[in-house]
C-alpha cells in the first residue's frame, strides 16, 4: 500500500476544495463591497480556510508528487474514505474560524466547538443534512451558502463514483449497478469514467440551473433558490431558514422541491440512458418502479393518517388541515424522508404512530442505488425481499428453483447473498450506533427513541430523527462522543459501509 | 392438500394430551383425598378439559380415519403449526375452567379471561415463560403443576421435531444439522425417526430425573424440585413462586439449575453423539465451543457491571453485592436469558446499560440449534458474522475465496443464504411485531422500549423483557390484540418461524 500515492491525490482533492472554498470568499468579499458588512468576518473565515486547506493540499501533493504509480484497489479504497473524513475537516474550517472571528453577536455559539464543526461539515458533504444549530436565519450568507455547497459537493461526489468510477474498478456498487444499468464499459477504464463523469456532470449542473429558476420564478430570492437547489439535489437537507422549506409557506416551492427530490433520488446512470436514446430500458427499469411505489404509496397512507388530526408545521404553527393539506404535508414529508433529504414542512415527531412507522421504514429503504439519496436503497431491499419469500417457499416446495430477474439477467447467488448480507449488516451497524450513544450519553439526557432514531437518520443519511432529534429539533445538544460516532454514521452510509468498514479490517492493512 | 390427513394426527395429538391432563387430574384427585380441598376445583377443571379435549380429538380422529396415505411434506407443516397453535387452545383449557369454578377467592383473576388462558398456554408449549399472573404462590399445585408441564411437553417435541423427523423429513433445521450432526440418516426414514426420538426421550426423563432429586437435595420439596425442572429443562422459565428461582434464594438451587440450563441449551444431538460414542466430534463442534464463548464472556461482563451497583433482587430486597454476589447474579441472569429459559433472581431492568445491551444481544443470539431453546441460535449468528467478515474483505479482495468450514464439510453457498436470510427476516418480525403492539396499545400504555423487548422477549422464547414487561413484571396488562400479536410471535419463534409463516403463503394452499 503506497500512502504517498493515496496522499498526492488527496492534496489535489484539499486543493479543489480550497479553491472552491476561496471562489465562495470572492463571492463574500464583493457583498461586502456592496455594503453588506455582516458577511465581512464570514469572508475573512473562508479567505483564511481556503488558504490553509490550500496549502495543506499543496504539501500532501508535493510529498507524493514522486509516485507516479495508477492506484491499486486499496489506495483506491483509502482515498475514497480519507476523502470524506478528511475532507469534511477541511469543509468545517470555515465554521471554526467564522465562529472565532464573528465576535460577541455570537458569543457562544455552537461552531466555537470543532467538533460541532465537523459534525455539520460531515453532515454536509455525506448529504445527510443533520445540524447542530439553532438560529440559522441569523448566520452569515455566505457561510450559509457554504455549508449548501458541501451537500452538492458531496452529491456530485458520491454519483461519479457510484456510477462512474467505482463500476470500472470492479468495487462495490458495480454488481449491483451493471445488471440495470450496463452504461460504462469496464474495459479500457479511464477514458470512459472520464466520459461518463462528464455526462454526469452535465446533468447535475443542468438540473441544479433549472429547479434554481424555477424557485426564483415561484418567489425566493436567488440566494435562497440557489441554496435550496443545492441541497435538494444531493438529497442534503440544509436549509437557509430555521422553518425549513415550511418557512417560505408556499405551495409553488413545495411542488418545485418535491419534484426535485424525486429526481434527485433516481439513479443517475438512468440520466445517463435517456441521453443515450435508451428510454425503453429507462420505463422498464425494476428500482425505478418499485422507487415510486414505496414513495406514493408510503405517502398516501402518510397522508391519510393526517387527516382530522392537528397539525403542527415546522413554523410553530398549529393548523386543522384540510385535505389538502394533509396531501400536501404527507406527500412532502414522506418523499423528503424517502428520498433522505430531511427538508420539513411539518414536525412528523407529532404525527399519528402509523404514519411514523411508514416513514421509519422509508428512512431504511431510501433511494436509488447510483443517486445522491442515501438508505439501504430500493434494489437491495427489493432483492432481499425476493430472496426472503423464496426461501419461505424452498420449505414447502424444495425443488421449485425461481430464478430473480432484473431487467434482462438472472441475480447470481453471490449477489443474492452480499446484498442480504449487507442489508443484515446496516442492521447490525445500527444495533451498534445505537448501543453506543446510550452507554456514550448521560442516562438522564437520552431515550430509545432519540438514540436509534439519530442513528438510523445519520446511517441513511436524512437529517432529523424522531422525539429529541425530530424534525424541529437539532443535534447541538449531544455530547463530543455521540457527535462522532453519528459522524462515523454518516460516512458509513454515504460511502455504502464498504470504503469506510474495511479500514477496520487489520487485513486491510497488511502487505499482500 | 389433505385436511382430513393432518385433522387425524391432530386428533391424536389431542388425544395424547388429553390424557396427559387426565393424569394430572388424577394425581390433583390424590391430593384431595389426602386431604388438601384447595385442589378440587382445579381437579375438577383437568378433568373436565382432558374429557372435552379427548373427545375433540376422539372427532377428529374418526373423521380422518379413512385416509391412510402418509403425510406429505405439506400436510406436515400443516400438522407442526396446528400442533402448536390449537395444542394451545386445548393446554389453556383447564386454565380457564379452573378460573369459572374458583370461586371468590380469585375473583377477576387473570384466567377468566380465555385469551390469557391461551398466551399462558401458548407460552407454555413453545418454552417461552411469560406469563400474565401475579400471586403465582397462591395457585394450587395441580394448575401449576399442569403449567410446568406444558413447557417440558413443548421442550420434548421440539427437540424429537427438530433433531428426529425434521432432519429426516428434509426441511428446515435439517440443513443447518446434517453438517455437524449426522445423525439418522435420510434413507429408511420411519425406523430412524423412531429410533432417535427413543434415544432423545431416554436423555429428557433422565436429565429430568437427575435435576428433580439434585433440587430436592438441595432443599426444595418435591414438587418445587419437579415443576422448576421441567421449566429449566425446556428452557421454558415459569416458577411455582412469584420471585421465580430468586425466592428460594439457595446458592445450591442457583447453581443446580445454572448447570442444567447450560445443558438444556446443547444441541441434544451431540448427546445423541455422546452415547453412541462419538466424543470427539463433540469436543471439536463449534457451536458448543462458539455458545459457551458467548455464553461465559456475556456472563462476565455482565457480573462486572454489577459491582458496586445496587443490586434489585426478585423478593424485591436491595442489596450491596459482594463480588461473590455480583458474579452469582450476573451468571444465573445472563445464562437463564441466553438459554431462553427466563428464571430470575434479580431485576436486570434496573441494571446498567452496558449489562442490558449484553443481555438483549444474547436475547437475540439464543442457544444452539437442536436444544429446547429459543432465539436465533448460535450457529446461525456464527455464519452469518463469517459470511458478513467475508463480504468485508471482498471489496478489497475481490479474488480471495475462503470456504466456511464446519466440522469437516464445507458451508454450502444455499446454506449460507438461507442463513443470512432467516437472520434478517428476524429483525423484520421483530420490527413488524414491535410496528404492531406500538399501533394496538393505546399511546399512553405503552413505551418503544417495552414493545420491542416484548416482542424479542417472545419471538425468542425467553419470557421476560426490559421496562413494563422486566423481570418483575407481567405481560397480563397488555391488550388482547397485543396478546395475541405476541402468541404468533412465541409460534414464530419456537418453530423456527418456517412451519408457521408458510401458512401466509397464498401457494401453499395451493394444488401443486
Amino acid at each position: 500500500m503506497s500512502f504517498r500515492l493515496a496522499g498526492k491525490h488527496l492534496g489535489l482533492l484539499f486543493i479543489v476544495l480550497s479553491a472552491i472554498i476561496l471562489l465562495v470568499a470572492i463571492w463574500s468579499g464583493i457583498v461586502v463591497l456592496m455594503g453588506d458588512q455582516r458577511e465581512a468576518t464570514a469572508a475573512g473565515a473562508l479567505l483564511i480556510s481556503g488558504v490553509i486547506g490550500g496549502l495543506g493540499g499543496g504539501v500532501l501533493w508535493m510529498a507524493g508528487r514522486g509516485d507516479r504509480g495508477a492506484l491499486q484497489r486499496r489506495e483506491a479504497l483509502l482515498l475514497v474514505a480519507a476523502s470524506w473524513v478528511f475532507g469534511a475537516a477541511l469543509a468545517g474550517l470555515p465554521y471554526l474560524v467564522w465562529a472565532y472571528l464573528a465576535g460577541e453577536d455570537f458569543s457562544g455559539h455552537a461552531f466555537l466547538s470543532p467538533v460541532n464543526c465537523y459534525f455539520e461539515s460531515m453532515s454536509g458533504l455525506t448529504t445527510t443534512g443533520a445540524t447542530v444549530l439553532t438560529g440559522i436565519d441569523a448566520l452569515p450568507r455566505s457561510i450559509l451558502l457554504w455549508r449548501a455547497l458541501t451537500h452538492w459537493l458531496g452529491g456530485l461526489g458520491i454519483v461519479v463514483l457510484f456510477v462512474a468510477v467505482l463500476p470500472a474498478m470492479g468495487v462495490g456498487g458495480k454488481r449491483l449497478f451493471q445488471i440495470e444499468a450496463p452504461g460504462p464499459d469496464p474495459e479500457g477504464v479511464h477514458p470512459q469514467i472520464r466520459e461518463t463523469a462528464r455526462i454526469l456532470w452535465y446533468i447535475y449542473v443542468g438540473l441544479t440551473i433549472v429547479q434554481t429558476v424555477a424557485l426564483r420564478l415561484a418567489g425566493m430570492d436567488w440566494f435562497q433558490a440557489a441554496c435550496h437547489t443545492l441541497a435538494t439535489l444531493a438529497t442534503g437537507g440544509f436549509s437557509t431558514v430555521d422553518a425549513s422549506v415550511g418557512g417560505f409557506n408556499s405551495l409553488a416551492v413545495d411542488l418545485i422541491v418535491i419534484f426535485f427530490m424525486v429526481l434527485a433520488g433516481v439513479n443517475f446512470g438512468l440520466y445517463y440512458q435517456l441521453i443515450t436514446r435508451r428510454i425503453g430500458s429507462v420505463w422498464r427499469d425494476t428500482e425505478l418502479r418499485v422507487y415510486l411505489a414505496f414513495m406514493f404509496g408510503g405517502a398516501a397512507i402518510v397522508a391519510l393518517c393526517l387527516i382530522g388530526q392537528p397539525l403542527h408545521l415546522t413554523t410553530g404553527e398549529v393548523t386543522e388541515p384540510s385535505v389538502g393539506q394533509a396531501v400536501r404535508h404527507g406527500f412532502f414529508t414522506t418523499i423528503s424522508i424517502q428520498t433522505t433529504t430531511g427538508f420539513g414542512t411539518a414536525d412528523f415527531n407529532q404525527w399519528p404512530t402509523l404514519a411514523k412507522i411508514v416513514l421509519l421504514t422509508l428512512m431504511f429503504v431510501g433511494g436509488s442505488a447510483g443517486s445522491t439519496s442515501g438508505g439501504v436503497k430500493v434494489i437491495r431491499i427489493w432483492i432481499a425481499i425476493k430472496v426472503m419469500a423464496a426461501e419461505i417457499e424452498r420449505i414447502f416446495r424444495p425443488n421449485v428453483v425461481r430464478p430473480l430477474r432484473l431487467a434482462q439477467s438472472s441475480v447470481s447467488p453471490e449477489l443474492k447473498l452480499a446484498t442480504v448480507a449487507y442489508v443484515l449488516g446496516i442492521v447490525v451497524l445500527l444495533a451498534v450506533g445505537t448501543s453506543l450513544i446510550m452507554l456514550i450519553e448521560p442516562a438522564d439526557n437520552i431515550d430509545i427513541t432519540t438514540a436509534s432514531t439519530s442513528c438510523l437518520a445519520t446511517l441513511c443519511t436524512i437529517g432529523p430523527g424522531l422525539a429529541k432529534v425530530g424534525a424541529i429539533e437539532n443535534y447541538g445538544w449531544l455530547t463530543n462522543g455521540s457527535k462522532l460516532v453519528l459522524s462515523l454514521l454518516m460516512a458509513l452510509g454515504r460511502l455504502e459501509v464498504f470504503a469506510i468498514i474495511v479500514l477496520f479490517q487489520p487485513r486491510f492493512w497488511r502487505g499482500n
